[in-house]
């Protein structure tokens, strides 16, 4: 018997940390994303957790190690931090280089990689981009956009937790799907049939009577065959829930305190993964403009002199009408639309009784796209079984669900915001695809 | 157009804040619980998010309204706080009560519950306990055990992201499995067939060479047709991935620095929760005893005699003797047995060049189940070529996967932990199914 401690656990030295040694002596792991050799020795750009540091290394002394230094090998190196001005944004810190006293190869490649790290952008097409992905992933304009989204995410849970959420987890292999229809995928589960879930919407509401106000973060599945810049087949969900609510405009000034927070925190911790991107992160303006979807028929009439009045939804054009005179004269790169009508909108949610056959639901659209759905939920068991009912749906599929509904809920209502979309409109990313690490489309299954 | 403002959100008073104003007026919301009608009035028991809160109402002025109340309907009431004190471990706060002033009704169930939540815990058979589970996690010993393992999950999360990890978010419908074998469910995607994930374990080593510590909370998926009580068919797995470590010893102290925050939080967090259920968390010492399988087994054969030398695993009895003697001997309920032979470990386990057929592989033990599987993995795409080969594999059907070893990874190991089993073994719950809200196992895919 042995004992194992924590007692040599160090994490690796932040580029942030890094920034602030100048004068000191390091040891440093990392990996070389680009290396490039003059007379006098080379720069050796080793890729970290956190970013891309730049380090120096003289000739002398090293003739061998130079030799067979490449990229892509795993190394460690002690040396001595030093000020410099780094003008290359994918270096993280910029403030300061490493001159290299020794350095050892830990790892190497068995191939030269086929991506070329060397350039600022990858200019690759989607589909080697894609195809090549634990590659291209480790490009640093491509890193960025995962560390974006890991932010965003981290902060959609921590501002919910600090509002008295509970985070949950809820089954993915169900045996019915959540927003109905043919977008379902089916999986064999023993000697029956089951279903990947579409939502965590049903577990969400039986949450709410059980926790009040609760929250997941996971994987859904849509089975959707529109191979299009906006859809992915497996796509992560931000789904709050919350209880006791008095009006559906209840969860959209949640969702626009949680934004606020979400925009805040990506502009701290990502000013470096910013700044290489080239991208600014939109403002969530003191009030959010809210209109209703005949209203924005009307919008986009006005503007365009296209006529959509009666259409149920709105068009992926229409978004992009809609988002530029918000922005152009409300001061708003958000915008809110509300009541959708009923048919259009799943068997769960509330109708409005004030404006028969709309519902109290509605849109968050940021930069052209729809990026939230959300609205106010069915708590009544005898409303639901007949909306239930009216759709055309049989109120016994649903038992597990409707036992929330028939023993007690409380008014309530929430929303689901995709993570892919929100990142590509904050980040300005025309394929949602390249804002996750591994997507899944109708052709896309590896890797 | 109008606006929406995020003025009006004010997230509910935790128990904690109740707690301490004693004196004021406060307006909450909440579903009754419990109510107990006596000649001067009632006790009213709210559940609220974190909580149940006693309420005191008088019987003068509010005959009619008492006449009605009843279990399971949402209200909202006005009140001063008092102090009180309260035995009932359930309440929460138990320094104060509400006297009523007001009682409005906000939505009432359509039919009486059948789950009696009078009583200390539900002494239901396990099948109706999760038949209805709407309505039994509700019951506040049920939602005390998922409120731990939202604080296991959290704190997990919170030390990996402070120790430069990136958390990562990795397919779920994948065209291969990662741990091979047949206990993998299949899905019907669009023309072809592709599988569930059984575990992230590719993505993160993919993810090494990315980030280089990366990390995942999320659904994986195993088709076992073993209905015990340590097996469900989709449960949440803590996993991590760490670059650059010299030993596979390395993944155990950070593991063991990240289980020390965990139980930390839940003594800090959920002291309501462990005094309810009367569970103590275990404490990590300051080193966590380590044998190797075969000292395993003959620890085994000394305390009872039976003799399982050779066995390539251990049995269920033996993690029980194992951990009891860890405690008795040792003073420590966790245990890490090391060395698995390599026939037992995945392809990717990389072998111990010191001790030929064993692995750099490791179990962590508590209270006698197995709540760890980790080990360092094989970075050189040579090695794990040939032992691909050795295990009857097809490399070609791993290329994706290949890439990362192909183009260069660093020396890694990592692991993963089953959040419904640690939080089992920390509040000695016997099923696992009843620390999760929805279990999935061969017999259940409902709620």
């Amino acid at each position: 018997m042995r004992h194992v401690t924590d007692m040599k656990v160090s994490p690796p030295l932040s580029a942030e940390e890094l920034g602030g040694m100048a004068g000191r002596t390091v040891t440093i792991h990392g990996i070389v994303q680009r290396i490039r050799k003059l007379g006098w020795g080379a720069f050796v750009i080793l890729r970290r957790h956190d970013g891309l540091v730049q380090c120096v290394m003289g000739r002398e002394g090293n003739e061998e190690i130079l030799e067979s230094l490449d990229v892509e090998q795993s190394v460690r190196v002690t040396g001595t931090v030093e000020e410099a001005r780094v003008k290359d944004l994918s270096i993280n810190p910029r403030t300061v280089e490493i001159r290299i006293d020794s350095l050892e190869v830990l790892a190497v490649p068995a191939e030269q990689s086929p991506v070329d790290m060397t350039k600022k952008v990858l200019d690759l097409h989607i589909d080697t981009n894609l195809d090549l992905r634990p590659l291209t992933l480790r490009h640093p304009v491509e890193r960025a956009r995962i560390r974006v989204a890991d932010t965003l995410a981290a902060t959609f849970r921590a501002a919910l937790a600090g509002m008295g959420f509970t985070e949950i987890h809820t089954p993915k292999i169900c045996s019915a799907g959540a927003e109905g229809g043919a977008n379902i995928f089916r999986v064999k589960y023993f000697d029956r049939e089951a279903f990947l879930a579409q939502s965590p919407q049903f577990y969400k509401q039986m949450g709410v009577g059980i926790f009040e106000r609760v929250f997941e973060v996971g994987p859904v599945f849509r089975a959707e065959p529109h191979q299009t810049s906006r859809h992915v087949n497996e796509y992560t969900s931000l789904d709050f829930e919350m209880g006791f609510i008095e009006s559906f405009e209840d969860v959209m000034a949640v969702e626009m305190a949680v934004l606020k927070r979400m925009m805040r925190m990506v502009r701290e911790r990502n000013g470096y993964q910013l700044e290489m991107l080239g991208a600014k992160v939109p403002e969530v303006p003191s009030g959010i403009p809210a209109v209703t979807l005949e209203e924005a028929h009307k919008v986009v009439l006005d503007v365009t002199g296209e006529d959509f009045t009666g259409e149920p939804d709105l068009s992926p054009e229409e978004e992009k009408v809609l988002c530029g005179h918000s922005f152009r004269e409300w001061g708003s790169e958000f915008l809110f639309v509300t009541h959708f009508p009923t048919e259009k909108r799943p068997f769960y949610t509330m109708d409005d009784p004030d404006r028969p056959g709309t519902t109290l639901s509605f849109d968050l659209l940021l930069r052209g796209l729809e990026v939230t759905t959300g609205g106010q939920r069915i708590h009544d068991y005898g409303m639901q079984v007949e909306k239930m009912k009216a759709f055309g749906l049989e109120p016994r599929s649903f038992e597990g669900y409707l036992q929330a509904h028939k023993y007690g809920l409380p008014p309530h209502g929430g929303l689901a915001i995709g993570l892919e979309r929100l990142t590509a409109r904050i980040l300005d990313v025309e394929n949602i695809r390249l804002t996750t690490m591994f997507p899944r489309d109708v052709k896309r299954l590896t890797p």
